[in-house]
């Protein structure tokens, strides 16, 4: 397992690595996890190395946990804030990835509303620099690659053995970067990957991705191991996928009643934030069955991981680092 | 007095402080006020933790500090500006703290314009996770206790006995979170706290609170040993609350010669950032008896102390550290 | 050479630097250069200092490369971002400033739409605290000595010979800070300035400050040895300056074809960001003759230098470091 090696990969989509490479970042993302929950969190395994994250979009969680992750391993990081920019279009976000990558900077973190943003960045440095690792935080409805690593990790710690788990994603599959990463990443792990929603938001072709589109809810629920509530944009109510966000909660809104049909101790996972009362109820949200507090925290081991792995050798980490 | 710990307390006013445990922070801020005066203000103490600052107001000196004070003892400092956020209200702000909590924060420093947001804020972490230590950084009208303690510790540099001295504060005490830390910290401290501004502004209530509340400026300022001089908002004259600013100023608004009613060595501090011309003249902002920006000085070493004696077991800084 | 010492020096404009001083700081910077290309950026030359960058103007790559230079020699950074703030007028940047300074801070960056903002900042200081050293980042139209510093830098790594080179400015002089502060640097050093572009925009008077303002391109550029081509500003037609950006293309822009007319290896250097197709075609921007990127990594290295020799001893950095 220690043979894989991750050094100057960039991360734009789950569908690059074999299932041994994901197997890897998930076993280091546990040892990183002990250093997130111990008294004295600072590592210098990057020290020397910097990164910059460069986000388009708005983002708590993703932008804190990257920038926490890295400079929990010891290296520099920085912030650069685009707003309103759009990748793909202008000069501006060209010209900003390329002075980045002329500052001898070794990863760039992107997030932007445009699909195919971490691509686009991974391509434009120019022949005369270093060009440095590209980690996708997230383009356009194409793919959040570490949500899914972070997805895959916390069921794997909430005991689930992903190989022949029935997984059901739920909601806005059509618009959803988790959705997609998900699909690619659970797969290729074995998972039996169910999708459900309303028809607008769940084409069957969707199934040519080696998924199984359920009819109802009631069927993708039955004897789940675990389900994913994807977040619902409010407005795609007035885009017209949905009826009313009441609607969506009437029929699709996940409560203690419906979770009775899935497996007894099934996991309940969210990328957040839940608009709760709409496709979480309030009695699941806080229930023990959900891990989605957890998940958090596992993004920060699943981030300190990946750099990690693209930024070094990829040695393992010794107990008495 | 060593016996004193704070470790893992939250800093939400200064009402849940004993005199004995105020003294210590003063004690400890003026141990680091020396490295803030040194060549070398890196130190250790905080390697390994980390601390987030979530405002959701503007603040340039507040927030700067707290960030500077993490970093001179080795904590990782990450920013989250919240801009337009009401934390009372919505689900963003209560999912920022959680998120914040999950990612294995030892501190969360947050600001905000609702009352009570720091107290919500130390509450609101679910039991699945670590609770990081929250410190109040300005809670609306409620509450700046950090602000409180680097006026004390001012005061005491100063040369001034906290303990029966005539301490005044001049001007809108009604909306303001300064004045009300500061009837806290300094009453326990044994101070003769009285008050002073427009009827409108500093009610007769406020009495209960155990301080005077004086009838006109001569009375408050004879023989005073300090005055704060509280910034005047420029919309309250338009809220009624006042005339106009300039009629403040005649009123208010301190000057040299009103300054010869205090004792000879009255020390003035102000909360920064001065209306000078309004409630301060141009002839006291920049006079010796000014110590208004020895508070800022100050006030890195009072954010030090607190976050050094919440993250950690609090023992004395040895001189050669 | 290694007595000359910048400690504790301003950095307002290069006019204040004798010529010997300018090739300290660029010596110091090949230093630099080679801990920027090195896999371990990471050295502790800065470790105990505190540097702010005040931006009151949007700047990635200057804002990032100081930020980055800090932190790569161990130095702690903070950001303080003033939007839209005006210097010369209001008291918030004073008494941000005045802030800063009160906190211990060793170095100021600043950038301001001002001209003059950054000599404010070197004298607004209170006699009571310590005064940092201040580092213009670009003043409004007035300097922007580091640009000019490595523009320096990257001819000289490009193998030219500042004194006596034919080096000529493009575009638009009067409203360029790069270019005030070019003339001050580059004639320093014994370089033959010359000046071309729209008379609007060239106005003959620049002559008094020993330059060559000369009547056509073709003139301009015949036996150059580098040129600098200027950013046009968009809105400089709109001003009346110019007819439009397409006439301005035509008589002004440099393409492959009007490159001829220089010396066979003329160096092109550009202070970004482009606009391609207007003022720099296609065919030149990224063309083996433009240094346009490694400008970029130089303004790191450049950066390092100075906030290394104005906070420190400034002492040759050993090999083995």
């Amino acid at each position: 397992m220690n043979a894989i090696s991750l050094k100057g990969r960039s991360v734009l989509g789950l569908q690059d690595f074999t299932a041994g490479e994901i197997e890897r970042i998930l076993e280091v993302a546990a040892q990183m996890k002990k250093i997130v929950l111990s008294d004295n969190k600072k590592r210098d395994f990057l020290k020397g190395k910097s990164i910059v994250t460069v986000f388009s979009e708005a983002s708590t969680r993703t932008r804190s946990s990257f920038e926490l992750a890295g400079k929990y391993l010891g290296a520099d990081v920085i912030n650069i804030t685009k707003s309103g920019s759009s990748m793909t279009k202008g000069e501006s976000m060209r010209d900003t990835l390329l002075t980045v990558s002329a500052m001898g900077v070794d990863a760039v973190i992107i997030r932007d509303s445009s699909e195919g943003a971490a691509l686009f960045a991974s391509k434009v440095m120019s022949p005369k620099v270093k060009v440095p690792v590209v980690i996708n935080a997230g383009d356009g409805a194409h793919a959040h690659p570490t949500q899914a690593l972070l997805e895959l990790f916390t069921l794997k710690e909430a005991g689930k053995n992903i190989k022949g788990m029935k997984y059901v994603i739920i909601g806005d599959i059509l618009h959803s970067r988790v959705a997609r990463s998900d699909i690619y990443g659970f797969t290729k792990l074995g998972a039996e990957v169910h999708l459900v929603g309303p028809r607008t938001l769940v084409p069957k072709e969707l199934e040519s991705m080696g998924v199984i589109v359920d009819d109802n809810l009631e069927d993708a629920l039955r004897d789940a191991d675990a389900i994913n509530i994807l977040r619902i944009q409010l407005e795609r109510a007035a885009g017209g996928f949905i009826p009313t966000t009441r609607e969506y909660a009437r029929l699709f809104g996940i409560n203690k009643k419906r979770l009775e049909l899935c497996k007894k101790d099934a996991a309940i996972i969210h990328p957040g934030p839940m608009n709760r009362g709409i496709e979480i109820g309030y009695d699941v949200a806080y229930d023990e069955s959900s891990w989605i507090q957890e998940e958090v925290r596992n993004g920060v081991a699943v981030r300190m991981a990946l750099e990690y792995l693209t930024l070094t050798e990829g040695k393992d980490i010794e107990a008495g680092h």
